[in-house]
């Protein structure tokens, strides 16, 4: 099993780099993704079953309309590049510089900030990526208003998709509530996903434990320190979410209503108990860097055991074989007719016995 | 003593794979019993020692007439797979869409949750298998209303059996007090199991101790990484069920009397001593895990002393044998009278005798 | 030094297991002392000298007379084990069914609870045994009323002779005070006794350090474990009552008078400094074992050492004096005259002098 | 990759020496820089365009008439080791004795202090020398007044040239802004250079851990030592910077302007993003050093078993050898004509064949 | 350099046993210092050059009209071995006897009771001992009323000669301000002291670096160890002084004014710097043991490998020469006449080679 790489160390520390030093507010993307030209894509939808728009956004004025319908509207891009488009969508949904620059800026730490008429929502979407045994991370961000939701994503490929089927089926809960529903229903898909990571995380750790039993190669010390780094990762970007969940239920703000409420109060379960699992593996993953050494630890006895008992056994007859094969002139045992082939060997099986019966009982062999 | 198998690792992550995307609300069981056909049992009883009614409910319009009797109710169902039922419980006692899918979905944190009518309460219930050497760990679930206690167990077989029997008997305290004493008494039963599962952790620990006085194979050592896994698992659902407790005495519902609530305290300050228990026990664990890699540590330098006395009394010797074994022809002493028997056994007699005086010092021997 | 053998492991989990599934308020003794029938002795004075009666009840009926006097009355049992006596002074004195069950249960935490007519104090009494090198635990419960003391030993024998005198001698401050301030002079020389068991603590942790410079040996291993897991134990039983002291200052109810709060304060000053040298104590504790592991591995390398040094010398004289032992008929360096007395031995010399150097460079040696 | 080297850790401890004993609010300046003279600049500017002058100082008294001036006005002081200075301003501002002492002391730890009529606030900028490969860290204490902002520099050369830009170029919030707005300004370029520190700090663990995967020499060991030193340090330094810009948020000074407040809590989520990543590279740089341990012992264990098959094969072939070398005279097999070409040779093969099965199934070779 | 020995392990758990059992508030001096009679002295002050007393005091009646005069009065007491005289204070200025305990019993935590018309205060007073290279630690406790401070210290010797002096010159603000001030000054003058202590920490640790760089002997893991030790003790005296220092900053005592508070502030920050650094150091300490057991294994590593190298190829070589010195009749070789000088010496010369090339691609040479 590879190690996962794509939780990528240096995503740390490459924050903001190429922004030292510009005035605050400034839009500059620090993300990597440019490949192709941001999309914009709208559901408009209300209780009504006949109400339900879902289509491409060619111009930015199409979204702009929405601000003031009385439908819920999701505009959604994916592709937060293009920071003239995220520009025109400040000033037309009267968005703070700085929490255009938080859109674009993607190290942020999953965070919620409370505005006159709009919520700003900031997440990591994490998926598994099947093809590069890879975890990879991408900045969501939310903006939540009375009547409409807009979410900004880095680039296309989301968790949502069961969502707009939900949303286009019109069953369920979801058409009859309004946009903190949808807010929420998004927020959970994510907080979702990241109970598939910890299952490949435990799949991981189980995999190292098996491993453990039977070997203990280089190659597994540098897998269990790697499994480290990524919990110490993930642990970071899950703290940060949990508190972000918990402001969202405790906030008084008009935006969410009483019947969302509870909902968010089970999603906060659900990010304690990613909180809780991801505790847990840190201690396991440190047991396993534990156990790792205690192994090595027992290998290298065994090994010198091995040494001992035979070094132990073969030195001293290697002596008495070199005693006997001097070239005094006066050795008279030399001469006697069973010296050899009796006395000699008889010397030999004795001394070897007694090797081994001490041996046995220092519980060697 | 085999390590306990059954708090897997795997309930850990496992959590939420196979209900991924689907709406919040929706009922899917995630457990893995499905043998029998859900039992419905009810208790219906009070003051009164005639009132006392023990059956097995053939459909669920029996239990639902409970829900406006005087008298206390406890509605007990065993076996969670049927969503139906469970369902239909919703509807009639007016339980809340996430109530009932954190009822089916079996992966939760103990939890307490007011609501206008009644409290929802959910627990893990530990169970000691001797066949198996196993911890089994069941997910129960509550909802105390006014005069009725619905519990929720994935199989038959409980920690039950001995209220069912006081109600019977109809001495002590349980007749007289109402619904929320009867869901004390359940709880109180379930925690006061919990000191079961640590007297045998307990025990474990305590033989694990004695083998690393006489013995320190790999074994151990993967019996003590087991230890101390399983401790960070019941840690992890012992935190949670203090924080239940203790969100129980605090609450100011109606529900919950005045005399209760100091049985609830009492409650109380058995999670906290089952607290204190497991985290002095891993404490203890991890100290049994340097105590093992001492151990170890010991024992190789045992093994090396042994190999260093050895060596270094015998390949000196070994050497002085060579010289003698030489085929120079101009060795003079290789001719004298007394070289062998007298020179050069004093020689070696001399030289092992100052390597002892040696190692003495050295206190090796 | 023996390690302490009485504060047992086993104590923190064979709690309730003899009563798992009885109802709460049951009365059974949990305890191992039921030697002797309990002793009930009673001490009755107030501020005036000749107001002084101490002696032993015959029945319980003359402690019941105390809860209406004036005086201050301090009745002591000592044996808990006959629960009837409990329950009859739980019903004279008005006791809840749960404090009597915490009387007799002796796995109690301390703590301090408050009832609208009493206080209920449960503490644990610790004593050095000089015959075993062990240290005895002990539970003492106190119910403090109006103008009544009422305390529960296990067994005979305590830390209270002291005040006892101070009451009799009729000097100092205790026969002007009210039974609150006696409770105070009750735990405080309780908690005065602690600093004797740190004492024996430190000590130890004293000898084992002495221990270590000299030597290394397993059983030193085994005292180091030893000497945690008590502390471990000595922390989980002092945590605790430095809450109920601290709750004990805190607390409004008028049964403890201002001019005892003071006291109170001085006590609280008294667990905390405990508590700091306890957690002090575990972090020396841990700085052994990290010394006992380093000084192994300081040792391994100085026997290692010895072996390399001779090994490495003698290992290639023995190769040379192989060479010159071969039975090669044309060997023309064995016929020289001078080979074997000054060429083999100057190489010899040569040889050796250049590994003392190298070993020299190295400081090996 | 050198070592970062001037994170001096005399810094930690050499803080009050030359001034112990001296009354509080003595001005002795504590820093290494007293090369210049103190260098005074001003800049001072409001909306207007035209408005604008930035100059150096020759006087004090210049500086004095901005106090009451309506525009901005920025004194800047590059140099603290003149004392008098510190004083005079100090007089004409109002600040306290204890303020000014703070200024010249340069081991404050960072803190934010409110007066009646001015904020004093103390930072550590810490900037990346490329020739040394070390990062530098200065002091910059700085007093937010009404309408003037005086900032302290321990020597000449700053991260805040990108702002006076801003100034100068007229664009962008700066100029339209008050004075509590340029104090966050710089505030915040002080903070956006610790993610510079952070990028080299990360680079660094990057390259150990690179490092670790081909050697594990005593260099990088000390490395390791140096970078968790080193983190250590920098820990300190930052959490009280985010306490400082937490306080600024919190403040109800009148100083901080509402529309200023909403930048300061972005500066917030900065020094929390600060602390998370310095958390998380010291649980890496901790995880170094087990990686770097556990590569030793696998490493010794190699050596171990190359020595264990060498001596294991070859110590009982040189007995057996060693025996045909010996000289008694009725050795019957010497003297077989096939007894050494086949039959000793034979022995031999069979031998070295058995030790080579052995070491395979233990899986050493 | 020598370990620092005074801070006395013993210190922790000597505490009461002299006194256990007497009743609360006896006065028994638990220190060491008894040698010669307590000496008071007086200085006695206010704003006016002219009123400046200052004079050893025969009497405790001189020191007992200090109560009520206007002036600031400060009387030191140097030894407290005399308890009668303690009483005779306590009993003028209406002391309660637990504070009269806590003076003459020396093993206080520092801490600050709040009495109706004064203060209590007692620190802990570290000097560094030049001779004895060791910290010496005094209890200094002060009665601060509203216009008198007595200060009670074990023995003679503190570190308040430059407060004389300044009350002396009268210069600063000392003589302008009150009695609060006089307090504080004193406590600020040992804080101060503190950081020396510090100083003589890091210089301990930086040595002990340095050390092992070059070596990694017994001695230095005992210096290490008890360094660590030292730290813990240190630690446990710097925690309680914060939180003594912080009740003095937040108490609202009328005998503290406002003037004085900003200054104790200014002091707080000091303790917390002293916490700050004793926290790194303990991190560092650890560091280092962590450093020297790595330097250990490195150490055992690379002697190792010198046996390993001469062993691997020495050994087989002498298996060689023993094959030809063994007494066969009929080996061919051993009559070949270049069998010897080249055959034998071109195969030992190829062993060797290859060996060193095996190595060599070991990076062990």
């Amino acid at each position: 099993m590879k190690p996962l790489k794509t939780i990528q160390f240096s995503s740390l520390y490459k924050k903001t780099t190429s922004k030292t030093g510009l005035p605050p507010g400034t839009l500059v993307y620090t993300g990597s993704y440019a490949e192709k030209a941001p999309e914009l894509t709208l559901i408009d939808y209300d209780d009504d079953e006949a109400n339900l728009t879902e289509k491409r956004l060619e111009s930015l004025q199409e979204a702009f309309i929405c601000k003031d319908s009385k439908t819920v509207s999701w505009i959604n891009i994916d592709g937060i590049h293009n920071v003239e488009i995220i520009e025109q969508i400040g000033k037309h949904f009267d968005l703070h510089s700085l929490v255009l620059e938080d859109i674009v800026h993607v190290g942020q730490r999953p965070k919620l900030e409370e505005f006159d008429d709009h919520l700003f929502i900031v997440l990591k979407m994490l998926s598994y990526n099947q093809q590069g045994h890879s975890v990879e991370s991408e900045q969501v961000s939310m903006i939540l208003g009375p009547n409409y939701l807009i979410t900004f994503q880095e680039h296309p490929g989301d968790v949502f998709e069961q969502i707009r089927q939900r949303i286009r089926s019109g069953k369920g809960r979801i058409r009859k509530m309004g946009c903190d529903y949808l807010a929420y229903a998004l927020v959970d898909a994510i907080v979702d996903n990241y109970f598939q990571i910890l299952e490949i995380f435990g799949e991981r750790i189980e995999s190292l434990e098996e491993s453990l039993l039977v070997d203990s190669g280089r190659d597994i010390l540098h897998d269990i320190h790697h499994l480290k780094r990524e919990l110490t990762l993930l642990r970071k970007s899950v703290w940060p979410l949990r508190e972000m969940v918990a402001g969202m239920e405790r906030m008084e703000s008009p935006l969410i209503k009483k019947s969302t409420r509870i909902f968010i109060r089970d999603l906060y379960d659900h990010t304690i108990q990613i909180m809780d699992t991801v505790e847990s593996f840190r201690d396991v993953a440190s047991g396993l860097l534990d156990l790792y050494m205690s192994s090595v630890s027992n290998r290298m006895n065994a090994v010198m055991k091995v040494l001992t008992i035979i070094a132990t056994i073969f030195i001293p007859l290697g002596f008495i074989a070199g005693v006997f094969g001097m070239n005094f002139e006066h050795m008279p045992e030399l001469k006697w007719q069973w010296a050899y082939p009796v006395g000699f060997w008889t010397m030999i099986v004795f001394i070897v016995a007694g090797m081994v019966w001490f041996f046995k009982r220092k519980k060697w062999l």
